[in-house]
């Protein structure tokens, strides 16, 4: 791993059960408490507490209508649908904490780069540099429709406009104020010096920007960027620009494999390996004993809906897997969209072969987190295991239940995970990049791809004057 | 007015020297604070303290670029440049208040009803009801080009796509979600019934929205609708859907007749004149004596940016003052643009010809803010006379210096209106809409336009269902 602690978000998202599709039912469940500002700012005074990095909201600007071909599963089982805006909980976590960042779901597809812009500026501002954006590219075909499109954009379409997107923001975040821009001198009437804010006079395929950017830098300029690139074309998005990389892996030989593609593609990019953090999900599942840790998870299960379930999986992989039996092995299914599944579950058990019902099961349990049961010291060594033998360098824990999965792993995982010095005591930095390279810049590292635009003493930046 | 207090508001904007161009270099003015956290909340505190209804935040997505051709004077006295985002303050602002509400600017130009739908809706509920949205159309050019459109779309096309954008909003908050459509019943396993969530079928010129909605309805479900028409199509839109309207308005005389003709477009659309709000807009400058309330003023004069609040004014009519010598009067300026602040200024005081400059000294101080300059029991005089000759029903509270303006009226004169019956002394509703109606509705009131499309025992709504 990249430096020596592992990392740690908390994966959420603005709606009731994000990766655990009929646990809303469970007793200990308060996930549909989701609508309240206390349900956020307990989760973030929670995770501070934990020393995490981040917390890392999800989001959807649709519903998962592929199951049955109706969106009525994910309506009645509340699968990510109601679903509320993934900024707005921010500011007030923020208000309550010091130190934990935040990586906000933010969607290229349906907002100009120029707005975004903007508003991820402001949370900078607001957070003192705690902000993470993670890039995505939206997939929900209604989301497409109300939001203005015939359909969905294609894959490799949505990440050509995604490649023109960041390459905007950069040059607004990076290139278009100066760092001396801000003066704040009366005596020569100068709040700003105009001479100093730049045009960045973007003329590109999807955008035309001429800028400047509205607001001045923040303390990060570029947040922290996330992005959870699985496929070819995702994985060549997140080496070239991401700062974490967020990965579905089910074992740690399959998340060897990915950690070693990913570096060795950043590489070529000239990017350092410390500069990349991977992160793999997983559902930590905690008790006092093995037993009761067991005990425990065959009651999660016990709540799973596996049609919401597969509700969730068929908006992933657009399979309508109400068209096949429980029983039908997966790998049966012919689709060019279930290899991804197919794979994940095959390689993570190579002597077992896969139903759509155990895949529904597997799924229902904190989703793409991997479930890992056992007592504080158990859970310990896997997260060792990985880290050592797959090169992550820390973990996106899901939530199978709220608020229980996260403040128990804080309760009884972070103190063992101190004890052997694998986790901080405290923070060190005080914006997210900081916190989380341990390298003392606020801004993004020399090697990275946006840094190219920068203003520094090494790197004077050739732009374009707004005269 | 429409009850018995004098409502208030605090106006304000997510940037330097909102309505006060140049008063960043008085040694008293902290508005570069307003990139911080601390800046809002403790704004946030001081409004609840003087239980102001809310605190309305206004907004631009470009620069102030008319004046002499060029953004410079705009950026050099930080003419609402740099600028952050109106919304991201809010939840902050909430979470250490408890009965204030929030008017944010959102402009129905750049971004889709479906997705500002859900961003309100999030705010509803992150506030337990405490949102309104001021619906604009956005005017500066440089916003346009920057997001994508060719330029500026024309006035009135401006009105006929916020007419079906409202209309898409009502069909999101009032009509998508039934009110019995959220269960949370594990017997059955429904969270939501699928047959009680509606898709709208929205198909008009301008926005193609199948639905539903994807959040839950909120406690208010449609927010306050906060509106500042000024032109005759302005009016029509906020007489048929504003609560609150806010006006630039010189006189008591001026005040009266807009009052009276946007109360009179109202009741044609059904409306009792009690569930519209009309705010003006004042800058309070209060001191002790009526002397020192003067010097006061004049000192804050010294600060006045000329330029700047001509580039100001210039954003807003598109008249290019840089052409015009200081001493030229404003009515000899050709331009159809110009009849507005012609009219404004001539009717504010008929005996005097406001020139160029006078009209730059008198916006740099609370910019469309009237300055209304004395003791508490001075300043609260004029208000009476404003409430009780213009039958108005409150003030939108400019800041000409942050913090100053707003925590001395809280201070000096909220208790002497307090003191007269005219203010409350502890808020009496839970959301917004109560507090400023004090009708004990939480939605929109059964009069309103926006009502006919939500369900009640009165007036079942017909849908179409999603089947």
């Amino acid at each position: 791993m990249a430096n020596d602690h592992i990392h740690l978000n908390g994966f959420t998202m603005n709606c009731v059960g994000h990766q655990s599709p009929g646990l809303w039912k469970h007793p200990d469940d308060n996930s549909d408490a989701y609508t309240d500002m206390e349900y956020w700012t307990d989760l973030a005074k929670t995770l501070e507490e934990g020393k995490f990095d981040a917390v890392f909201i999800a989001d959807v600007l649709g519903t998962y209508s592929v199951f049955d071909g109706s969106r009525d599963t994910a309506v009645r089982e509340a699968v990510q649908t109601p679903v509320n805006d993934p900024l707005l909980p921010i500011p007030a976590m923020a208000q309550v904490t010091d130190h934990l960042g935040f990586a906000a779901t933010h969607s290229v597809t349906y907002t100009k780069p120029y707005m975004t812009a903007k508003r991820l500026s402001t949370l900078d501002h607001l957070t003192d540099g705690r902000i993470a954006w993670n890039i995505v590219t939206s997939y929900l075909e209604d989301a497409a429709v109300n939001l203005g499109l015939e359909g969905r954009i294609e894959h490799d379409e949505r990440y050509d406009l995604a490649e023109e997107y960041i390459d905007v923001c950069y040059k607004l975040w990076e290139q278009s104020w100066e760092p001396d821009a801000v003066v704040k001198d009366p005596t020569t009437e100068t709040f700003t010096d105009p001479e100093k804010v730049n045009e960045i006079n973007h003329d590109g395929e999807y955008f035309t920007v001429p800028g400047p950017h509205l607001t001045e830098p923040s303390p990060q300029r570029t947040p922290v960027l996330y992005q959870a690139g699985q496929s070819d074309r995702g994985r060549e998005y997140a080496a070239k620009h991401a700062e974490a990389v967020f990965t579905f892996q089910p074992t740690v030989d399959t998340a060897r494999s990915y950690v070693e593609d990913v570096r060795e593609r950043a590489a070529a990019y000239g990017r350092s390996p410390d500069h990349l953090h991977v992160f793999a999900a997983i559902a930590p599942i905690v008790a006092p004993t093995e037993e009761e840790a067991q005990q425990k998870y065959a009651e999660l299960e016990e709540y799973v809906s596996h049609e919401g379930a597969l509700a969730l999986v068929g908006g992933w992989t657009d399979i309508d897997f109400a068209e096949y039996d429980p029983d039908e092995r997966v790998e049966h299914i012919e689709s060019d969209a279930i290899q991804g599944i197919v794979d994940s579950f095959t390689k993570a058990d190579p002597d077992r072969e896969w139903t759509v019902g155990e895949v529904a099961a597997f799924i229902g349990v904190g989703g793409i987190g991997v479930p890992v049961v056992g007592t504080p010291a158990q859970i310990a060594d896997e997260m060792e295991r990985w880290v050592d033998e797959a090169g992550i360098d820390g973990f996106n824990l899901t939530e199978v239940l709220r608020s229980g999965t996260l403040s128990d792993f804080v309760e009884h995982v972070v103190p063992e995970l101190q004890d052997r010095g694998l986790h901080r005591e405290e923070y060190t930095g005080e914006t997210l990049r900081e916190t989380m390279f341990e390298t003392g810049d606020n801004v993004l590292h020399e090697d990275h791809t946006g840094s190219a635009y920068a203003y520094d003493s090494k790197r004077p930046a050739e732009v374009p004057k707004n005269d």
